[in-house]
């Protein structure tokens, strides 16, 4: 199934169904500068024909592919197919990738939730292949490393959820706080939202300003909730609110909770994530920036008490189209590959 | 005392102490615009000397008028006097300017607080005329309007603790949460932290990324919780958690709070605060951004609740410059002088 | 026809044609806050029914309109009618209420040009009413001051022909530089692309960049050229560079010129402009910023010559939606309704 | 002099003489990324004892190393030494490194201009070198190729120059415009001005305005035109305005020339930089935005003419702190030590 490519190495073929979003564009240029894999085809109903480094003029130079129309035969012969589509395209498609050997990663919603329920009530529509909820392994490396690498199909998680997870986890799977009492205070940059054409988020309504919004109700919160209640193996009561930020890129998740024991939050922390590649947590006292994990794969984590409050506080930040989204399913691809769970992974943060 | 202009109005004479802050030049742009008062002289020691409309051009054409050196004599000649200056200045010169009838408003911290001894800790030098702390009212209208009307020396209140305490007066007025569990994630914008030559606020150090600080320990905790507690009658637990936004004006509050009874939370917020102009409960199921009060002296709330959740979540916003700081204390300064509480406040936050 | 308000002032009564977009906003802004008129009705067709400050939130409490279907009668009810509507709409109602006695402010390109054939192959249809072009007054009130008091019908100028023509005038007039190379580089912030859901002008697509655009061919460049040639009464050869400034509101021209005889230009610009309320030549030697003029009706203007060059360079700066637009709209009415010709354009720009 | 890497490779040894403004991190970063040298001391006499990822959190798990105290001994153990310091430190220093046999780049302005009486004219003290000024070789790799090989003192060019030489050599080099009227309105990211604590650069000062600055004289102007004249060999009549825009890298220059011939602008440039790596002519009809060369060391340029216009129009970008800066100086080391040109330097530029 490999290729040979003109230095003679192997490489993996890629495919990418739906690449005209920023999740997509992002996951382009990350596999543009891969070194085991090649891009063999970018699909795209509404873009069908269009250069690609005419779309996003930053690949001129290191994409030269059109995008194509989707054409299942095309996509079986690839080795692994990302799916950077819209809620609802990938769950018609994939059990025929899977059936013909292609394994898959899903940037969308379709295969995180476990209940077939849960995930109508929250996307409005039936799910197509209730089947495959089970099988599919919700791509959070650190915590399902090992059943990443052997599957077959990975559900990338959100963004939000990505960095409150992380967030909670070595909390929760100690059981070291109150699971009925958890509040995430999250704020995401507004690539979050997409690149579609949108009153709401144009720069003239969105820069220089500051909101929550979703507060009735985010997707995110079932996904965070159902990763949460792994952890521990109880309900959680979590109260998660949203908030836009006029900025292009990056989440911080503020997390504030209530420790049942009296432990050292920063030990915990350091132990739990001490052979992590892309978990940092920053020294005592400090507190992470969201620009200094831009374009990269890290989460970066610091916790804090405040004197005369019960509460423990966890900031998080990630790049929401980085380990929030294209950097994340790269990882999974690593694992899922065999190859080092870092490779082409590398990037620096530009600063400033 | 007071001058005649040009049209026969009588003018209230107005001093202020230290104009080179971003708080002074909006408070210098407000009473620009304020029909009833006559700006007399604006000090500093470090632009003495300077046009005032050379350090800020969007002045010119509306003050005719050059810093000057701080003169106690020219500053009695005045009806009011407004310190925007440091920390730590107001309180060496106000007992004198009080002694010579005229009236203060202090926009910094040094007669916020009533314990000189809390003060100290927090500011990090002793209170020079703790005798002062008990005479001062705590300008907050809202809370305090009459005992401002007939006070001759009013702390205005800071930006954080004005958002915040809006937000929760009608809960902890009523006993209707929990007081020992009160959560603030507020987030500001740059220009609150002033107009000092800092790498930290840097466009370059500060655009693109988003960020907790001051997680260990801000000013405003202290007077924040004061606030709070006079309100219920109870001590309050707070957990207060700043972060800076990319944007130059606005601070959003949300605010997580457990109700101790069942309660209608827009019913009760739309009474407290039926009859304050500087109010807006906005209509159930809205959320507000922080550029709706742009220049304004508008706080904006929503009440919101999740399923599952047991927190009732408080959104507040205002314009750090004007609520927070400037437009308040002309707010204030209208009581004090006996004009509508609302003259030379009546401006419309640009959009976009 | 005038109305008798509680106060018991006689108010003009004003329609508004399209408010939704941002040049609508803004002018819905200034004529709230402007103390002679009464906003009678304000039409869309996309948002009859709508409250104007469910749309526009910073509007709560100062607008309390509903958005109205188009209905020809109730505009003619009003004594001016202002058009903020896209390109092409105003020259299908016009003649209908300028024979009912209306008088009319278009702030669209309708009628702009003298010339039905240019505007047509730059608008891309054919001009519905031609036979009113001449009779049309251009508003720029600095160079057609008179006949705009005396008109019925004014075409309000464009923004970036605002800014560049205020920058020429005293060159042009006073036959001083060579009319067939005039350099204009202009810069302008996002709102000027309007309130259109547009991919380009998302946050994402526009903040932390720049770029030319509209390089080959920009409809303002025949406006320019229009009011250029006007001014001198010779043809002029116009190069001008429209760019796409990663912020909300103004508009920079840097504008370059050959002397053709030696004379001063500080002289030259202050003497031109030393009755005119809304253009401020600077200090020589400084520069302005467009902050400086945000909210305002301003056009700032300063000179500069470099060494070794022949070239003098003018740059001007306003505020796109409101000199550029809105603003200058409420300066034509002012005139036209014989108010001061500042009423209601009192704003200071914020700072910061 | 090569020392041995764990993996067994030879890596050059590289030292960083003040590293902690923009141009310096961004130097760090680069050189961490690049897999043929190694960086062996980081000094700043400010920050000495401090960890380098302490004051640059992006470069945590990257760089391992102390800021250090500058010293000789220690540099000389270099092969190659980059100055990013201050304008006027390099040339106290550079004479022994090249004594000791170390090459050197240096990042400021002290070995740029040829003429040691217009160096101290425009950087007010006198030059400390002078005798080293003909040796230095101008570090633009796309007119200096062969001549940078060869050296062992490169002055790496200013960011403006280089975006302005660029897009005007095929012009100049051809002699197909008129050299004596040559216009370059540029426009440059905060970034440029560095990472000094300075009101004028703070958030609240630049973001949401933009102006002219420097217009009676930049020190990038004697810089650019040495360049053009030496491209032509005629003297250059250069009008150059630089312009400071609301976003933290980026650098467009929009120059205006006037053919003095008829020739085919996009063939000529389409020839003239057909083998060059990072240099990037668009297709005819496009243009370049700022953001698509970020992090990268490309220049994209764009060719226009107007209809009854005389003037050439190209359009230029770089990333200033990349090809304007660091990713050139990476450039001219690469081609110094032998190395492929390209080396390290493969970003894609992220979007968004």
């Amino acid at each position: 199934m490999l290729v040979e490519n003109p230095e003679g190495r192997n490489l993996v073929k890629i495919g990418v169904v739906g690449g005209t979003g920023y999740t997509g564009v992002e996951l382009i240029r990350l596999l543009a500068l891969h070194p085991k894999v090649e891009l063999s085809l970018i699909t795209s109903r509404g873009e069908a024909g269009t250069r690609v480094d005419n779309l996003f003029p930053n690949l001129r130079g290191a994409v030269d592919l059109h995008f194509e129309e989707p054409d299942l035969a095309r996509l079986k012969a690839c080795d692994l197919v990302f799916f950077a589509t819209p809620n609802g395209i990938a769950m018609t498609q994939v059990p025929e990738l899977l059936d013909a050997g292609v394994r898959v990663i899903d940037l969308a919603a379709d295969f995180r939730l476990k209940s077939a329920e849960t995930w109508a009530k929250w996307y409005g529509q039936p799910h197509a292949c209730p089947h495959l909820l089970e099988e599919a392994v919700y791509g959070l490396p650190e915590i399902n490393r090992e059943a990443i690498r052997n599957s077959r199909l990975v559900a990338n998680p959100g963004c939000y959820p990505t960095a409150v997870q992380l967030g909670l986890a070595p909390l929760l799977v100690n059981h070291l706080i109150d699971p009925a009492r958890v509040i995430a205070d999250v704020k995401s940059g507004v690539s979050g939202a997409g690149r579609g054409a949108n009153v709401q988020t144009l720069l003239c309504e969105t820069t220089e300003s500051f909101k929550a919004y979703g507060v009735s109700g985010h997707r995110h919160h079932p996904e965070i909730r159902q990763g949460l209640e792994v952890m521990g193996g109880n309900p959680v009561g979590l109260t998660f609110v949203p908030h836009l930020v006029p900025m292009v890129r990056g989440i911080e998740a503020t997390l504030y909770v209530e420790p049942c024991e009296s432990f050292d939050p920063q030990a915990v922390f350091e132990a739990h994530y001490s052979e992590e590649p892309f978990v940092d947590v920053m020294p005592a006292g400090s507190l992470p920036e969201t620009r200094t994990v831009k374009t990269t794969n890290l989460c970066r984590l610091a916790l804090h008490r405040q004197p005369d409050s019960n509460h423990l506080i966890i900031v998080s930040v990630i790049d929401n189209l980085v380990k929030g989204a294209a950097g994340q399913a790269i990882q999974n691809m690593n694992l899922m590959l065999g190859f080092a769970e870092g490779e082409g992974l590398t990037a620096i943060a530009p600063l400033p």
